[in-house]
């Protein structure tokens, strides 16, 4: 894998090798992957570095709420589900997780509107950015939408793509190129030109495109982690952050298990249905012929009705 | 210790008891307490569930800042008390904890101020509270004090002391008595009266006093925790959330001890001068004998100037 | 209305007889009842004391993600139920207002859990709380609800109500003669007897319990305060909370109109199915009998699927 | 100015030249300025385009802490320095502003950090970002700090400045000509080839670099505010984000000018000195001639220790 230098690699496989003995809950499913590197994209990764807590941590908080009376009847598998169906979302918050994640800076910048998470990025201002910045696969470049003004249309053609994969990769590396000439150093950090100094490198990296590469330390509960997945796992997420949200989604299972299971059941396989809809769905399940007109719904949020239904 | 239930004692010993393997990070200190009650006031305790980080994990996330280029240069000491003089917060919210606290309900009123945190807590709507209410120590009941307009001043006589102990006393008991009537059973749990059913649960807790103690489970990241010590465990805190925060305090040496020795010397034992204070300072530094009338702070403001510099 | 003093009634009318001009949006609706306090419970009311933005902020907010591009396509109205029913919550972070609320203890301990949002409360540590506390009426007196471990069931009868309610109040009157008793003066502020000190206010408060009445300022934005009124509104919030919800939610209507009108419906009536409940949903639909056991569903999510379609 | 489009300019005209009636408070000196585009950088501007409360609102909030005990006592004046001499935060939180700006996204990369904060960003998903990006002025084009890892050193010469200004300029036109290309549209929107449609949005804006302008509403509490300009205000804040802090707080002083005074003189002119510093300060005051060895203050922390006291 080409996502992670050779200094990196040691050192993972040095932290993979330590083994400590602790008195906490222990995440079998997580301790077996813990400081990964999973590849994402061309140059990126998401790596688990720590975590507190685990399924039973959810169960453990829901049922102080609930105090000893309840102690025995519910079993975890059935609270879990109930909390997340109810909306109940303090118990998610007692596990905590954090990451190691490259992306490129045009993923973080929507990666960090999820607010309730600690972030600690790496600082262009103190450190020089590696060459490295994200080209899409020729399949991942598509048309705009013309339905959707945010999203992707069909995928361009096989010339278009080389042009397109041409002018990303030319404009990268010249920004690069120019970002080292600015800093006047080279590749390897010597200096190029002895009469004078480089530019300030918070000045410098301002030249650098938006698909270069970044990388955070990213730490949230698994609340906020799952509102997250809920945004960025959905289909009409961008592609670019989807893969991301899938990779981490495979560590949740990994993590909660139980959680995972009902969070898939009761959020990402779910779906809402306004008042109107309700009154729709009722009058259908009675029996009767519903058609738009008949309903105040407009057409756009009719056509998501029966989507829903997979009626359309 | 009558803080702990016999059976929460059981639990504590069997969990204290479990040893797992794990690859994370473990803080040797807070291994040595954790789950481990520590009795506060008369029926309250504070104990440690779980942790992530150490004082390495605050280091990482702030080299993450500084890119490959300084990993060598910076002792962890230094990096660490760096930080804290330069309110670099965010290195700090990368380690969390979490704890179980038994609290009377009029500390639980002003510790739930603290929002960056993460509580859930023992339902009076689902489960029936213990007889269990604060009472304070006689030396702890103080007069109103004069000058402070919030704060206690001398401790009342002795006879004054019993009054007030015999008041708190019975009308606690009393208050209780009537809230297991309310609820129509006894101290066991058997219904009272075989005719009825009891009042709600979530209607006859209003019949108890706020001295009587609730439980929570509260988490939350080590920048927060030391934003909670900073202003609870001062001497302008009131005396009983200020042992909560003294307890706290003392978890916080054993769990990252280079973060403690720092917020001792930045935070707990700093003080902070407005410009007119250095002003002044500057002056009297350069041998000029300053009084309140040569500057513009106010006697109030003076007279705190003074008392930072110990020359009250 | 006993559930202001005069002082305050006069502050009202005296606030509300000023006029002022602004180039601030202006919202006509709430303009009509800021600073009216509207009674809620025996002694409690909540009243708007500021605001800042309408349904216009909203769309306003929305628009700038959009660009240009779209300013003219959509009307206002579609926007703002579009944004609600697709979960985008950050153009309702917009909006922001601010009431003056007095509410027992019990409730407050309750809302106080809602961390987004800006508080500040009446002390007790430096004023005299007054002789005011909760009786509920003689309706509202339930008893345990033997299904449901948190809620409320049949109205009490008329003798055991009248004992109910004298408890309460005799509880309630003797625990602040005793307050007042420990903090040495009476009603008026007159010192009780001259030889001593009372007691520090911070203590003597936690001889109240927990039906004594509160008051503070409340801030939060549009979003947040959605959020509050989804979950106190709910049938399933205990009565002394929703009837707060649920002056809110008519001050919601006269604030923003559209928001409200589609908050309603895609909150307040909808519904949510999970993966499973899809599933049966669309085998009725296409004609087939399902029965529970026909699913993976829980008896418990079951007989709530039925309710949500009306069907049980 | 020419950091406005004409169709902006217009807007705001008309906004400003609106009036309405209200009852709420209102702070004179924002409404003068309300709307009004303070130019920042080359095409970057601030503006205010809603707020809510003034340095009254704070001193209500505060006073309903002290209950009607204290109302006569103290001053607003007196009251506002003593709440933020000693870091009572919550009655800051009671007034609210909205700004309107357009910045380079380098910049708002590190503004969004601020997290307590509602933002509603222009989205290069929907629309087409503008021909604009940020080219430093000569002289503030300095070199890297020798000492300070993350700073600027000296002004680069003037044959230099050329040099790097040719190459951002260069870089950037030729970046936006191939985002164009790209989407396949020019300057105007209009279709460039007939026989394809152009990238999709969301994928073309990578080929962008960090100088490009984005826009945002961004909203705060005044006490967040203050969080952010101490930060962002510092002389060791960015050039680039410095500039925007800087006409934010010419705004503070219009808006809350109480409060203003108040954060000059106990925030932006105050020192912290740590206890090893006071205990030197101590002794200093005592006549004692101290050097650094005589203390246990690091190098770097004794000669912040006197530049404070303007020693160095």
């Amino acid at each position: 894998m080409t996502n992670l230098t050779q200094e990196q690699s040691l050192e993972i496989k040095e932290a993979r090798a330590a083994s400590r003995v602790t008195r906490r809950v222990v995440s079998e499913g997580l301790e077996e992957v813990l400081y990964q590197a999973v590849p994402v994209l061309d140059h990126g990764f998401v790596r688990v570095i720590d975590y507190m807590g685990d399924d039973g941590a959810v169960v453990q908080a829901a049922r102080v709420s609930y105090g000893r009376g309840t102690k025995k009847i519910s079993e975890d598998r059935g609270l879990i589900h109930y909390l997340l169906r109810h909306w109940h979302t303090t118990p998610f918050e007692m596990a905590e997780i954090k990451f190691h994640v490259k992306l490129p800076i045009f993923v973080a910048r929507q990666w960090i509107r999820h607010r309730m998470a600690n972030v600690n990025e790496y600082s262009a201002r103190y450190s020089t950015l590696d060459r490295e910045f994200y080209i899409p696969a020729a399949e991942h470049l598509s048309a705009q939408s013309v339905q959707n003004r945010q999203g992707r249309g069909e995928v361009v053609g096989a010339a278009e793509a080389e042009r397109v994969l041409r002018i990303l990769t030319d404009d990268a590396q010249r920004n690069y190129d120019h970002y080292l000439d600015l800093l006047n150093h080279d590749e390897g950090g010597q200096q190029l030109r002895d009469d004078q100094r480089g530019l300030a490198r918070e000045l410098a990296r301002m030249n650098l495109s938006l698909n270069f590469y970044t990388q955070w330390y990213w730490k949230t509960d698994l609340h906020n982690l799952m509102n997250f997945l809920r945004l960025r796992a959905d289909p009409h997420a961008q592609y670019e952050i989807r893969v991301y949200a899938e990779v981490i989604l495979d560590i949740l299972k990994k993590w909660v298990p139980l959680t995972y299971e009902a969070f898939r059941e009761h959020r990402l396989e779910a779906a809402t249905f306004s008042g109107e809809a309700l009154k729709a769905l009722r009058r259908m399940l009675a029996g009767e012929h519903v058609e738009q007109l008949d309903t105040s719904m407009s057409k756009r949020e009719w056509d998501e009705f029966l989507a829903k239904l997979e009626l359309s």
